[in-house]
């Protein structure tokens, strides 16, 4: 890589030696590569170059850096359609990856008047909310809080005491089918709980989703808000 | 507010003394609340208690808190709906806000292997580039690249240098209608040049949307890559 008649730019050359390892397994998703030093010393370069290189592998989302972290191997976002009708587990199916959803807090409360308006039933009305963390090949990709009117859903909360599936518990309480009436997108900061919980850093960008499913009569049965990882997933309509 | 009898907590009355001022106007969009201190001696309480008002307004969305900087007044997010048939004239209209696009830079180029796929297209078939601003109000909502195969959109960058719509400029161009085939929706943070352009703070979440637009016969026209600033646009679809 010294050779000065080389028609390839160094940075160049060292994208393509660290490309080829990401390739080959020699470091995984969620690896942290060795310092833009140690890197400069491996490849007998300044880190200016180093640092042009990696910046190629970001710009192809290879790698992700975070300031005062280092430089991360990126997993490759789950592609995750909306559209009428969306399921989590067959959307990671289809994704090739391993679905998991884990209960964080299930309990029987009232509606604000937000969750309400959503659900077409009155503020203070008795509802069942389940927060969970969504996983993908055991890496949390979201976290949840999925609100049913129990009037329409009655006694659904002893259903998450068994398994975590908002379909299953749904079909157990009388809705065997269910589709997709309305999804408000939009990105946020995440904070510290849910950092905690997506083992993310306080303040990475999470894609939050709030939306209302309906019954097949049309009825409101679930208000389900979701802060989706950024960087480990993609929302995907098709028309 | 000093009435250790009174049934309602300080630090809740304290948010409804500053929602109240919010609704008529004292602070408008944008403006910087006064600092913890000086809000602490004006109600006469200590600043953990105006830190719990605030944050309070913060969880209902009409304050907004930067590191560093202060509390501001959250702006309301225009709603921007995206189905089948996505029109950003049109969208800000039915939102209530003043629609403006600025020209940041447009050029003919060639189609990058990503491009081309998006556009079925060669790669390194001609395209014309246009990055531009979206604004409501006066105020940036989303910064973009559109990128047009310039075999179905001859000459459309001529266009581009004498007004900024799409949809005029696809139009001129004998693409009198086109509809949206696919979009791709993730949360990224905003990178320098974004927060610029955006007047937000390196490091905001930004939504980011890849689309593609085809024709009356299904052929992609637009290829288009838009980042919307995450608290002034919540994108909407209806089932």
């Amino acid at each position: 890589m010294r050779d000065t008649f080389s028609k390839t730019p160094i940075w160049q050359a060292i994208a393509q030696a660290l490309r080829s390892e990401l390739a080959e397994g020699r470091y995984v998703p969620g690896d942290k590569l060795p310092t833009e030093a140690a890197l400069a010393e491996r490849f007998g370069v300044n880190r200016h170059t180093v640092r042009h290189g990696i910046s190629a592998l970001v710009e192809e989302g290879l790698i992700r850096t975070r300031r005062g972290a280092g430089a991360f191997v990126a997993s490759t976002p789950t592609d995750y359609p909306i559209g009428r009708k969306v399921r989590f587990h067959d959307n990671l199916i289809a994704a090739g990856r391993l679905p998991e959803k884990r209960v964080l807090l299930v309990e029987d409360r009232f509606a604000t008047i937000g969750e309400a308006q959503a659900l077409a039933i009155k503020a203070g009305d008795p509802v069942c909310s389940y927060h969970g963390l969504s996983l993908a090949d055991g890496q949390p990709i979201a976290v949840f809080e999925s609100v049913f009117p129990l009037a329409r859903t009655p006694n659904i909360s002893a259903a998450f005491r068994v398994q975590s599936s908002v379909t299953e518990a749904l079909a157990t309480v009388g809705v065997p089918d269910y589709t997709r009436a309305s999804t408000r997108l939009t990105a946020v900061r995440a904070g510290a709980t849910h950092a905690l919980h997506l083992q993310v850093i306080e303040g990475d960008p999470l894609l939050r989703s709030s939306s209302v499913n309906v019954d097949l009569a049309g009825s409101p049965i679930e208000y389900g808000r979701t802060w989706f990882v950024g960087d480990r997933i993609t929302l995907t309509l098709e028309n």
